[in-house]
Formats: structure tokens, sequence, C-alpha cells
């Protein structure tokens, strides 16, 4: 770590802010400069409000950085649908041909050679590892597929001071949110169809439940002719065999959030209900380690040529 | 409460197992005694292990008692459908066709002249309740109906003190189980079956989410031809404005677990979901009020001829 | 409820802002009018920031009304401590004298004749209640009391929407606050001073705990010579048998906040631990009830002359 | 890792048992044998119930191996010290002198040495690390310390199955136990004799909290005559400068648990209270790693020569 910024907390040390850091991060935050990121860094963690990073990357990979952002503003390869969800015009289009969504199960070779990646968000993370090898080896109907996803708090944030994510409020709740209309929704469509080769929605709905950490997603789709529990698992088990993060549990065993909390893991389960020809599939992460910083990690690992499980190797804090 | 009965605290007073009833309940708990319940009661709650009301319940019919069975065999009308997901033989297959599903937003008629009532399951109650309207109004295609729930700890009960649910195994930690065979399936069949006039299967997800008490259920299903949102919502009004316990919200407000807690409401509100032609409702429940005790008592109250809202007239507990 | 006031939610339903409500508080907030609140109501309830009563509470009681004061603002009967303490000149010293420190335990009698109720603080509440019996009776010596305290969150209020407040820096945290020098400090010298006879003082150490109700204390003090847990508990008992809220738990039974969690009860229990000759006595209320707005209404109902237990006869809610 | 062992799992890796580390620790758990267990380890943890080392120990060290025991066994230095709290006679009263108490902040040199470690109890840890440096350097009176502690439920451990440990009793729950006569007193009492050349008698209280891990310790006693804010201060920075795992926060911080969750940290702060005399210490730890398993392996580390800080060195998980 060479370079720490903050614009709230300028001239802090970071452990200053964050005590359980003294001794691991006592370097100052700085406001952000764009030359000194440069000088410092070999690649640079944009970690903004959306909007930011479309402002601000260009500078920086001209000045031979790379950049992995952790934001929203490069997952959309389509600008239109870009804005249709964020509501605002994309400042910088120009190099969203450039940008690599980043997740390395599905785009690995691509984050290699990347300079400019776009970190995924930790709803699409989940529900695209549940999906892909079900729609990569079309073990299913692809046109009534639902994610239903439940997340601890600390999604929304730090900054996020609202009533709504007082402890009081989060204790003892669970509730849907966004429905129909969240803004994680087009990244799951977007890298499902091009795993399909073809348009593909979803029906997402997003709920808050009362934890700080994890992500657990529960999909559910049509089973294609012929699909039997044996050949879907092996299925499974092949398209992660070389994604060092991604572990598809036993049959039989359901996946818990708890399992992952602190780690960059993402366990998977596919479950066969014949009796309503449906494949349900189990996923859970920890939205801030595989969901945000753990992925971020991995990309900049591939990015620069490092073992893909560099500063990752560990597995849950448990309990 | 003129008896009260356990076969492990025989001869303790309610109070000195649950201090916070000193003063509440400081009657002697007893082994049970058909003869003295009898006695005693013009209604009688059972709240056993499965099975056991099956052995009992004739008795107390017999001696006049109205009975309030809380465990599941009373609920299927079909003994075989119990067999297969109980795997034991129904022992009392002849009072099966004077039992009535307790779920008196369905059934409030037939509850008043019932003799035994068999009180529903905590999920089925929120996922009946979230799809009758839309079943009944035939506002959805009911072949691929999706119940995801999410329910807190305390429907596993206080003897269940298996590893799995103490503390620190649930806090942060949230996970699917019974994926495509819960026994509360083949409830919420039966109900919407009968509401459509024609068979009707469901796949069914229940969630553990580390809270005491609450369930969030989330039905998904494909949108009929011509529905819109305000006729839905219309519907949905209509249908419960008798019901003293069950409120729509208004359109744009997501129920939260919180808001019923401690209480016997059930909040539901659908949102239809155009871009996908999905219809979602969002229902919740406290699974130890409207999803047992409570909707037991709101059971015996029609059974008295009492005021369906007596003892049971609060709101949540809230924050 | 004829009345209900509030700046930020002016106009709204009170049911609209706390949906949990609909049906039981439809009752539209307004903004604050002396003249509106005294023609509506024979009693007022003012649950404001410290400070502010003391700008209105003249007027109200001009007007004929009763006041229950939920802040500070009229606890302290020595101006020059509230000034120590609240770093403002206190600004209606006059209505000093006439104010009833609302502990229903101590001053029953003087609330049944006051205008002007001061709430207690919710330390104070558990704290006073843990002391009173054994100051009274002398069995302590009281120059070293320890008043040690664990709080939920809904301490800090709902309009507290700070960071250390969100549900991801409360969970699975505990800590100490205030150190040595907490508000509620003074407010329990105070009262065990008036039951003494003689100055006390005490270190009183606040710490939040992740929950979102409930204060559990626990006091430390030296035995006076020749006290005995036999006398000490019978003492307590005695002290509390008229009091319909507190109740003295049997020997060997430690107070759960969660026995008491929804209700307006305290639970106490002295212990007396011979090898460091130390008694130790344990407490338990709810802050939101006991703590705050139950203890309001147990003042308004001795206020009016109505039942003390009015609107407050109920258990916790447990699990 | 070259053995593992467990009764109850005999023949199962320990990753089914623990998903969580599958890729990890994928060895099978074996039942416990001597033989097996000396042959393949240099040093071995024996973490079962207590009163079982006492009965195994001497031939794992006859065989050569160091031990480092989990169990309260080898704590208590006085066997009637041990008798009296644990009911049962000492049985390995020979080893009790070899036994080195595994407090690394007062004994490493002894631990170097050790062939039998007796690892702390996870409130003696964080008790005694706030209280050493005070009662080494006199800064207090020693007559009359309370030690006030909070703690998550893992303490429990896993096996301790009773409804009192079941989520839906901890949740939004706290509450003290043990009072007067908690088995870890002696322990703290022991250390700080030694450090005081004088007997120290402690009234020690835990409390249960509704968290998983982490203890929060709150200790109070009368300051030396002449103590002042900055020398006690001082004087806790200087004893533990050569402490890596233990950080004195700075002035006006207060430790919280979440700061050393998952860290073999503590955490501690003196403050000085001049209104009433007393010095209060705030110490926290998780109970899992600095309060049993991380200590554990700094021992080893300290016995088998290696870097005390190894496979240690990393900050707590946060938020």
């Amino acid at each position: 770590m060479t370079y720490l910024s903050s614009e709230s907390q300028d001239g802090e040390p970071l452990s200053s802010v964050y005590p359980h850091l003294i001794g691991y991060a006592d370097m100052k935050l700085r406001a952000f400069s764009v030359e000194e990121a440069a000088e410092s860094c070999d690649a640079v963690f944009l970690a903004r409000g959306n909007g930011w990073a479309m402002k601000h990357a260009r500078q920086l990979l001209d000045a031979g950085c790379r950049v992995i952002d952790l934001a929203a503003d490069f997952r959309l390869e389509d600008p239109d649908v870009w804005e249709s969800y964020y509501k605002v015009p994309h400042e910088a289009q120009e190099l969203l041909e450039d940008a690599v969504y980043g997740l390395p199960e599905l785009h690995r070779d691509c984050i290699r050679g990347a300079r400019l990646v776009a970190n995924p968000g930790c709803y699409p993370t989940s529900a695209t590892l549940a999906l892909a090898p079900a729609v990569a080896g079309r073990w299913i109907e692809t046109g009534d597929i639902i994610v239903n996803s439940a997340s601890g708090v600390s999604g929304a944030g730090r900054s996020r001071t609202e009533a709504a994510y007082l402890y009081g409020e989060v204790e003892q709740n669970c509730r849907a949110y966004g429905v129909g209309n969240h803004r994680h929704t087009p990244e799951i469509e977007q890298e499902l169809t091009g795993l399909a080769g073809e348009e593909i929605k979803v029906t997402f709905t997003p709920h808050l439940v009362p934890m700080t950490r994890g992500i657990c997603t529960t999909v559910y789709a049509e089973l294609a002719e012929g699909a039997d529990e044996e050949d879907v698992r092996a299925a499974y088990e092949d398209f992660y065999q070389d994604a060092p993060f991604v572990r598809v549990l036993p049959a039989g065993k359901a996946p818990e959030t708890k399992q992952v909390l602190g780690s960059n893991y993402c366990f998977v389960s596919p479950v066969l209900v014949e009796r309503t020809r449906r494949l349900i599939v189990l996923s859970v992460v920890d939205n801030l380690v595989k969901g945000a910083a753990g992925q971020a990690i991995q990309n900049m690992n591939l990015m620069l040529g490092l073992d893909e499980k560099a500063g990752l190797d560990f597995p849950a804090v448990y309990p």
C-alpha cells in the first residue's frame, strides 16, 4: 500500500479512523490527487460513489495506472442501459469498450490484459456465479429466471447514516426493497446474456436481513428437458474447476453466509426439484470481500500477473 | 386460562419457567389428563409435536371440548399427502373430514362452526395470505409459482437445542433449508388449489435468517394477460376488507417483519413488474403470533362466538 | 390521545411514519402549538431534546395542563449541577421547586399532587431501583458505590443517525462510553443522597451492547457490618411490596433484560458476596418503557388519579 | 498441522464438520491416541473439558511433546483452590509445579522454557491484562477491586446445546451469571497476587450479551494516593511496550470488542475518575482468539522458539 486517499478524513491516519488497523495502516489519508496516485501506484482502487470514476479514470489510465473501479460506472457495456437505471448520462463512453467486467470466473483472461476493470456489484457476483454454469450448459430454460437475494446491511455503506440502517431498525427485521427495479439487475442480465448468446431477463428481488456481512442468493429457473441432478452437479463442478474461490458444495449441503464471512469464497449448490421441474441454485458470498474489496484484489492480482490468490488465501472467520 | 399442561415441567408454575410471566401465569403446569382438560376447558389448545393430537383429540372432542391443534396433524385433507411428507400413516383419518383449516381469512364461517381446527403452519399462513387474492381473482398464471420465505429461528421451537440453533451459529448467518421438500409445501398447495379450483403446485424455499421472530415471504408468479397494478391492488384490498388482521400496504411500501413483531397482523403488498410480466407479493407475519399462537386465539374466538379480535387487538412492539 | 405533535413530520399521520400503527394512531402530527396542546389535553408529554421543555413548560402549566417531561430539564434540583453536566445555564429555575422527580417507587405521593413531573433517565431508573432499598436500610457503606450498566442502542434515539449507531457498527460490539462523566450520574446521586440523608457519590459506567432495548445494571457496594442475605432480601421485598412494576426475583435467579422487553417492569435481585463483603444488585428494565415512555404513563396515571397500572398491565414479549 | 483428534467426529474430515475449512483442513479427525499424537507432534493442544488433561498430559510430556492445555486443569497453582472451585480433587498435582500460566505478557520467559502451559481463561486474560500494570506499579489500592465483564456467547462452547444458548434466548438479552462464584475468579486473583506480592481478592461478575465473540471488561479500583492520569497512562504503555498483542489506546478512546474480533489483540485503556478517586480500566479481547486459541498459538510459538506473532499477525475483521 503506497497511497491512501479520503476527502472526508484528509490528514488522518487510516488507523485513527479504524483503530483495529493500528500497526497495519497508519499511513495518512490524503485528499485525492491524480498526480500523487499515479506516481505512487501501479494499480489504483477507486471506491467512490457512482459517477466519480467516469470523471477521473481517464487521467489515471493515461498516467499508466491500472484502475479497478468498485462503483458501477464501467460495469454496463451499454450506456443506454446505464442511463435508464442510473438516471444520468454516461460521461466516459469511450472507456466502456476497454473496461472489463471483473468477474474472474467468467473473464479471467480478459482481466489479465485489462487496464480498466469494473468490479462487479455484490448481488451480481452471487447471482451470476449461481447461474453461469446452468446458463452456459443450457440446463435451464432462460425465460423465467428468478433471483432472490438476502443481504447484510454493510452493502449500504458506512456513510449511509439514515434511520433505516440504524441498529434498532435493522435488528429483528427482514424486508424486500428495490422490487422490480434494483440497479444490479442489468449487470446480471448482461453477464447471463453473454453466456447464453441470447437475451436473458431476470426478476431480481433483494432483501435486507439483520446481519452485517453476507449475501444469500437463491435462484429459480425451469429445468431444461432431460436435465438430471448428477449431470447438472457435474457441470457445476466442471465449470468451476479452475476457480480458486468458488466451491461447489457436496449434494445435500446448503451453503451458509457464515461459511464465507470474511473470506473471498463463493459457495454454490445446485438442487433439482423434480416435482416442479425447477433448478434451484443456492449461493453465498461475503458482500464486502468476494462482493467488493476481495474481488477487487483478485482482479488486481490478475492484472499485475500475480498469483490470483495472493493476499486472499484464508477461510472464513467462524463462528 | 383454567388449565395448563406440560410433561417436562409437571408441577412447576408456568411463571417459574418463564419469569416474565410472574403475576400473569402463576398456575401450575400439570402432566396432561384428558379428564382434567375436558372438565376445565371449553376450548383446548394442543401444542405438542406432530402425531400427538391424532392420538388424543378424539377424547377431548367426545368430552365436548373444542380443539385447536397447533401441530400439523389435521392440516392436510388427504392422508396420503400427509404420509408422503410426514413418513408415518395418519392415525385419525376419521377426524379429517370434520377438521377445518384454521386460516380465518379463507375459512371464517367454517371455523365458526368447527369443533376441531387445524392451526396453519407459519410459512403457509404468510404464503397463502400473499397469494390468495391473486389466485382467487385469476390475476396470475398458476403454473410456476415460487414461494421464497425467510424466517426467524423461533420457528424451530425452544426444545430444538441443536448446535444449528445456537446463537453463535445463527447470528450473522443466512441459509436455505428443506429445499424442494419442506413439509409446509402441501399446505400451501392445498389452500391455493381450493381457491383456484384446479391443482396448483408451488416451489417453496424457506430460509433461516438471524432474528428470533418474523417471516418475510416473497412470492413470484407470472401475471395473467391484462392484469394491471391498479386492478390487482384493488383486488387485494377487496379480498381483505373484512379481515381485521391483514393490511394491504399502500403502493410503494414494502412490509417489514418488525412492523408486525409481537402482533397478530399480516402485512401484504402486491407489486407488478411489467418488464418481466411478474407479480411479486410481499408478506410478513410474526411466526409466533399470526403464524401460531395468535392465530390459534383468533380461531378460538371464532369458534366460541367471541369477537375475532379479542385479546389480539394491539400493534407490534417497535422498534 | 387527543393531540400529537412533531416538527419534522408536520402534517403526516403518525401511522405513515410508523406503519405498525396503522389503525391505532392515524391522527396527523402537527407542528407544536401551546394553545392547541393546552386546549386538547389534560396532560402533555414532552419528548424533545434537552433544553426545550424549560422554554415551553411554563405556558402549558399556566394553561392548566399537567406536564411530564421526558428530557432532563427538570430532573436535577440544583441548577448548578445541571449547568456543570449540561454546559448551559438553566433557564427555568423557578419551576425546579415544583417539579417532582418521576420515580413512583420513591415519590408516589408527590407525583400524585404534581403538576410538573421530570421523567427519570433510563439508567437512573435501573440504578436507583437497584440501590434504593440498600441505601434506605443502610445495608451498605455509601462511600464506594459502583454502577455498571449495559444498554441497548435505542437509548440513543432514532434521530441519532451517526455512523456509531449503524447496524454494522453496533452488531457484535460492546463498549463503554461516557466513562466518569455521563450525565445520568447526578440523577442517581441526587436520589440516593435523598434516601441516605447524606451526600452519596457513585462511579457510573454505561456500556453499549448489541441489542435494541434493555438496560442491565449491576451495582457493587461494600456490605455494612452485620448485613446478611436473608435480611437484605427481605428488605428489598418489603421496600417494593406496594410497587406494581418492580419485582424482586427469588434468590438464585438473575434478571434478564428480555424478561422485561416491551413491559414496564423492573426486575431486581440482590446478591451478597461474603468472600469480598460486597452487595451486588442486578436490575433490568426496558429503557423505552420503564426507562422512558412507560414510566411517563405511570406518572400520568398517578397525576390524574387513575389506576397506576392503567395501560401498562402486560408482561414482556418473550422471546 | 499433523494430527487432529475428536471423539464425537472420529473418521470425519474436519472440513466436513466445518465446511468453511474445505481446502484448509481436510485432514480426518481421529479418536485420541497418545501414541499417534506423540509421534506426529512437537506440541499438542488439548481442548477438552476440565479434568481430561490432568489424566493424559503426563503421557504426552513423557513422550517428549510440549503440551498446551486450553482447559482449567493446570491454571491454578494451589490444588486446594482448584478443588474449592471445581469440586473435584486435582489428580495431577505433581505436574502443577512445572505448569506455566500461559499469559505471555506476564510470563514470557517462563513460557519459553515450559513443557506444559496452562492457557488462561478468557475472562482472566482480559481482566489480568487490564489490571497488571496498575497492580505492578501500585497505582491502585488493592482492597476493593471490581471486575465487571460482558462476554459473547461463544465462550460457552458449541457443545453446550442448552436452551439458554439458543439464538432466541440470547438475542436482545443481557444478564449477569455466576455472581460471586465464577470459576475464573481465582485465576485473576492468583495472577494479581503474584504481581502485588500480597494477597489480592477481586469481586468478579460476568455477563452474557448478545454477540458471538468478544469480551468487554471494565475494572474499578481505588486510586492510590498521588496517582495522576499521565503517569498511569505512561505506566501502561511502558508495561506493554514489548507485548506485540496488547495495545494501549490513546486517551479518550474506549476500546470496542469489534476492534479485536477475529484477532489476537487486547486493547486496553485506563481512565482516571478524579471525582470519585477511581481508576477504571477498559479492556477488550476476542474470547476465542486472545482468550483461547490465538493465545494458545502464541504460547506454542514461544515454547518452540518461533516468532511470537507467527500465524497471528493480522487485524480484526471489521465491521
